[in-house]
């Protein structure tokens, strides 16, 4: 591998991690950034890997510096800087080199590049994992073409993570957006994971009073059992780390107010479009929009007074509470994946993500390995009732029953778990009450029921509405 | 009135019960179906309002029965038919013309159509309160300019609804979308008092083992309270009426599938877009999705056995959880419009807004009344700060809290109840747990945090990445 086949645009934090992790496995490339002084201190910083990295000046520089056939990978901003730069690159690519957009792009937009007139040939793919993951090993969901895939799939697996068994965690999705649709539900449980974590540590905060000292632990313990995962992990990091400036912890010094990019929103508009509900993935966009309103909740707090809360359940049932939860959550993911393969007629491989998901992404955990065999054995099956998951639920169900039950008792906010837990009681009701619904629209509307002996009688006994 | 200004096109059942409205009250109008003989039988059927109506044969006729400055109403399914009816009306009508789409348009198809480079001026309106509404005094949300809100005041609120204090039910919500978009709102908040009534339905029914007569008179003891409303009432009618075929209860008989037409879904997404959480219009949209999957709650109740419920609170416990959870759903729904007038400029006048949702629409309450007035103190201010609603919820919530935790403990779904409460705790809360998930969100992403004290200092003392 001494010829350059792929170059990189956009020499971001993002872009600048993922030229040396190409380079670092043996993939010699070719790299521009708009400011060419970003490149040269780039080239310069990159030690014994610059000798594979050719910094460019131009585009067109970067472009001859490929040997075709060539790939070139867009590490630039979401959005308008995406379509920018394929217009700059559209003149000098024939219909043989390759584009790959590596951004957090909306995959409405990929399917949108992708079915334009491009005189090259297009791919987009989600990589997740952050700086970190990007330099040493991020989780890839590609989405395009299989000819693309085929070409770019050594570097891509090269590059990604590995997961325990060996296997890269970087795959084909399926085409067109694809890998970046696979990327925005990973970003909207991330989401939720992240908030179920946050609901568990205010019952251990404001119900337990247990001082951010002593909640690490808890999270370093459940890292050891079936909740083992990134997030768990970095919960204890953060709960044990002091403040440098006041000596106290440093969470309790952070502002309670959480940011977003808006790929959580993403999932939830898209779960709407699609009539597949991700309820604990809505409770977690909502938990941090409600965050941001700092001054409301003040107020709402002046009038109806501080909560008293005082928990008395065992630690043990916010574990059990925080595994039923975790795999509610993901049965909503996976079932809104099915959805998507289905209405835009991907064959989207359900334990492939499952498994790419298990290292190199935010959301890794031990419990992705038996996600992906569970849906091995069966992938149109809701995880909910896969034996070895059903079995969990059986233990897990009546302490998030108790932790939910006593969160609203006592006003600890608990959005995403109760969301969970009302979703996963609709979904174990054969007979549930929606007939009341549609009495009420037969009524008001004269929408029409079904009936439940079959009979061709679509109308209550109401005559002409009131 | 003896000159016919007003068209109206699309003589189905709302545009026929429309036209009928308007000629009864005293507006003489001419009408046009794309199906001459649907114009001819609608005539025919009018009755003595006959002499008011002029049915025309083409849409040539039509613009020349009218005398401008014309007014001509279309009421056409939503979409891609309105923008058919638009096209074909452009070369017949000029600029003194007004085009008014009645339909259930999505807003963003007005703010384009409005947008458009059109022949003749435009409005779109919301109109609600189905056919019986439409008929005898729907419920009429308005968007566009203010000449022609002004040109369409006197007709538009001589065929509303009344509100009790003879207030007419028809109001201009502000330019071009608008309108339809606090339909769509309004759809929301329907889809959502829906949904709690099903959620005490089943703990009645599953909980209390109360059958159908005896669930009737409740809802009709609710409807003289504070809950007094349109779909309490009917709620009541249904529950009471008997199956004409078998004998017993028609609710018993009705599948429990809830149809849709994707209002609720809009309103969801246009909340997601305006990061303005609508938490229990979600649950709603969410309950009607997993409602339609019998097939997989079957298999559902068939792993996890069905729940076993004895709820022994008392049915006051019900009416005051319902009577908080409607304050809490139309807060969301208020806030909601608060957030999109300050999106799209526009000047939504809140109290206006209740008022008219008091009579012809499905949502139609008493407590619209006060809700009206809470906002004429102070529009800006969330409606659970209120000191009216305030109060009610220092009543209600305490019941909410029992339902909600009685029905976590023991299997009964009440997605819709428990959104709500979750909602309320985390915006009474001063100090909530996102620092957590900025904490993470630091730790793995270096996405900073502001610290309590204010301090220029915005990362963890986690050095790099792990």
């Amino acid at each position: 591998m001494t010829v350059t086949h792929t170059g990189l645009i956009g020499l971001g934090t993002m872009g600048a991690a993922l030229a040396l992790n190409i380079a670092e496995k043996g993939f010699p490339i070719a790299v521009w950034n708009r400011t060419a002084a970003v490149t040269r201190a780039f080239h310069a910083g990159a030690g014994e890997l610059a000798a594979r990295i050719t910094p460019t000046d131009t585009l067109e520089a970067l472009v001859q510096a490929i040997t075709p056939p060539r790939a070139i990978i867009l590490m630039v901003p979401a959005g308008q800087a995406v379509d920018d730069q394929m217009a700059a690159l559209a003149p000098l690519l024939g219909p043989d080199d390759l584009v790959i957009d590596a951004g957090n792009a909306n995959f409405r937009d990929t399917n949108r590049r992708d079915g334009a007139d491009l005189p090259f040939r297009f791919m987009g793919i989600g990589v997740s994992g952050g700086e970190e993951g990007a330099r040493h090993g991020p989780a890839i969901m590609a989405g395009g073409p299989d000819a693309a895939w085929a070409q770019m799939k050594p570097l891509l697996q090269a590059i990604a993570a590995r997961a325990e068994d060996g296997t890269p965690c970087a795959d084909h999705m399926g085409p067109s957006g694809a890998g970046h649709f696979v990327k925005a539900v990973h970003n909207g449980i991330e989401y939720a994971d992240m908030q179920m974590i946050s609901e568990v540590y205010g019952v251990m905060r404001d119900g337990m009073a247990l001082p951010a000292a002593d909640i690490a632990p808890v999270f370093d313990r459940w890292n050891a059992g079936p909740l083992q995962s990134y997030l768990i992990e970095i919960s204890a990091q953060v709960a044990a780390a002091a403040d440098p400036i006041g000596g106290g912890p440093i969470l309790d010094m952070i502002v309670d107010a959480a940011g977003q990019k808006g790929t959580g929103r993403w999932t939830a508009v898209e779960a709407q479009h699609l009539a597949a509900p991700v309820p604990v993935i809505e409770a977690a966009v909502m938990a941090r929009n409600v965050s941001a309103r700092r001054d409301e909740r003040a107020a709402g707090q002046a009038r109806f007074g501080a909560a008293k809360a005082k928990i008395t359940l065992p630690l043990d049932d916010l574990e059990q509470a925080m595994i039923a939860g975790k795999i509610l959550c993901y049965a909503q993911g996976f079932a809104m994946m099915t959805a998507a393969a289905k209405e835009f007629g991907w064959a989207l491989d359900m334990p492939a993500i499952a498994r790419v998901w298990r290292a190199g992404c935010i959301i890794r955990s031990s419990m992705l390995n038996d996600m992906a065999q569970a849906l091995a054995e069966d992938p149109a099956r809701n995880l909910i009732l896969a034996p070895f998951f059903a079995g969990l639920l059986d233990k897990g169900l009546p302490a998030l029953r108790r932790v939910v039950a006593n969160g609203a008792l006592q006003a600890l906010p608990l959005p995403a778990l109760s969301a969970g837990l009302a979703w996963f009681d609709l979904m174990r009701q054969a007979r549930g009450t929606a007939n009341m619904i549609q009495g009420q629209r037969d009524f008001f509307g004269a929408h029409g029921f079904d009936r439940l002996d079959g009979k061709d009688a679509h109308h209550g006994p109401w005559g002409s509405p009131a």
